[in-house]
């Protein structure tokens, strides 16, 4: 009988600081290269982690999610989690594993990424926020930034809000992009099916640049339109973004 | 004309992670230790600075209070934040500084400090929470939490629930104390006139160690009668600790 390789999925949680990204980078600590490590640990062999986005150096992720393929039948799907964090460093956590259909794949099959972005305000930096979020002298008006951010919504090309790295197109689809308040600030969400190389940071970098402006959500729309990088803003530095959650077809994540 | 020294008073929000503590100690990192550091460089020479509470290793601080004499004339009072936290580390940050009456003390003139013990459930460690909060495997029944926390208001013998430092008294009064929940799991907060060594991390650790008894209210008053700390439960980690306020009579926060 041929053993037959269960396809494993996993959410994971990080703490991007102390990170290189997501991506195994050379002579740097990555959390895809920290998870495959514990993964070689325990099959005894290498084991290749697929993800659903690969986050930038310092970027966090509250929901990760991966997925590998396994030929160790001992271990019940669900033990995979507490058997690699046993073996990961304390900034990265898986959170649950679970078998999953065969032809699941985590970057493939998701449907929905969700990013946040965190800012509180104020003069001096707070140690206790920084670490999460960006530090604004003040919070820009909320309704000129929802202004800002309802034009994003739809397909559109992102050329002037986010870097090329080889990609076909820089045609993207955005679900839904907003502002709210919580207790310490503001925070950005936005939704979409997949994003471009430090997309959402170059959008809230951008929005962020010109708040202020007469006519910010008119300024914004012509930025959009002028579809060249250097008509947008600066990138927002990465400790404010969490990779929030990702979503898949249901039927994708049980197993057959 | 003789120079008049001019009392300073500073809110200081500070990381407590890698830090001894508050309190200058030999060899080691402490908050007081960074900011008498960079008040002697400002002075050029050695200034005592006063705090609200002696807060311990790990414990962190939203708004600790603080205060020294100043001979600097030049400097204007509310400008010495700046000055400070261009010279002070990352992970403390003075967030406001102004005049105070010459006789106000931080130690001796406040009212009430408030703590805040910050936990979140979950079978495995978030790195997103883990640095600010206690993880606990489930939370515990919030109105059991808040029948033994109602028994905490009031001038008791905290013996139990304290350890003893060369105190004259074990006896302190609390204000006010209970547990309400927030985003990411249950907060419990507690303001007193003044806390012995350890006291809110031990009533923490024993609320937790008993909230499972059949009668933990009464299991608790117990325990806060017998005026012994064996029979209290266990001091709780201090990373879930946050020293959240200090209140003064107005009279004394302001300038004569």
């Amino acid at each position: 009988m041929i053993s037959r390789q269960r396809n494993i999925c996993l959410e994971i949680q990080y703490d991007g600081t102390d990170f290189c990204g997501w991506q195994v980078q050379h002579n740097q600590r990555s959390v895809q290269g920290e998870i495959e490590k514990a993964l070689a640990k325990l099959h005894r062999k290498s084991v290749d982690l697929y993800s659903a986005g690969r986050t930038d150096s310092g970027v966090h992720a509250r929901a990760q999610r991966g997925n590998f393929f396994s030929s160790m039948d001992s271990v019940p799907a669900e033990k995979f989690a507490s058997a690699l964090n046993s073996m990961l460093p304390q900034d990265v956590r898986i959170q649950r594993s679970w078998q999953v259909a065969d032809d699941f794949h985590a970057t493939r099959d998701a449907v929905e990424r969700r990013y946040r972005y965190y800012m509180y305000p104020g003069k001096f930096a707070q140690p206790l926020l920084d670490r999460y979020r960006l530090r604004l002298p003040v919070l820009p008006d909320i309704l000129e930034m929802n202004r800002m951010a309802s034009l994003l919504v739809g397909t559109h090309d992102f050329t002037s809000l986010a870097s090329c790295k080889n990609e076909k197109t820089m045609i993207r689809t955005v679900y839904s992009a907003h502002f709210f308040y919580d207790d310490h600030g503001m925070v950005f969400e936005i939704s979409g099916a997949g994003f471009l190389w430090k997309m959402v940071r170059s959008i809230i970098g951008t929005m962020l640049a010109i708040a202020d402006f007469d006519d910010p959500a008119g300024t914004f729309s012509r930025i959009l339109e002028a579809r060249d990088r250097s008509a947008g803003g600066k990138t927002a530095p990465p400790h404010g973004l969490v990779l929030y959650s990702v979503a898949y077809p249901s039927h994708k994540e049980q197993t057959e």
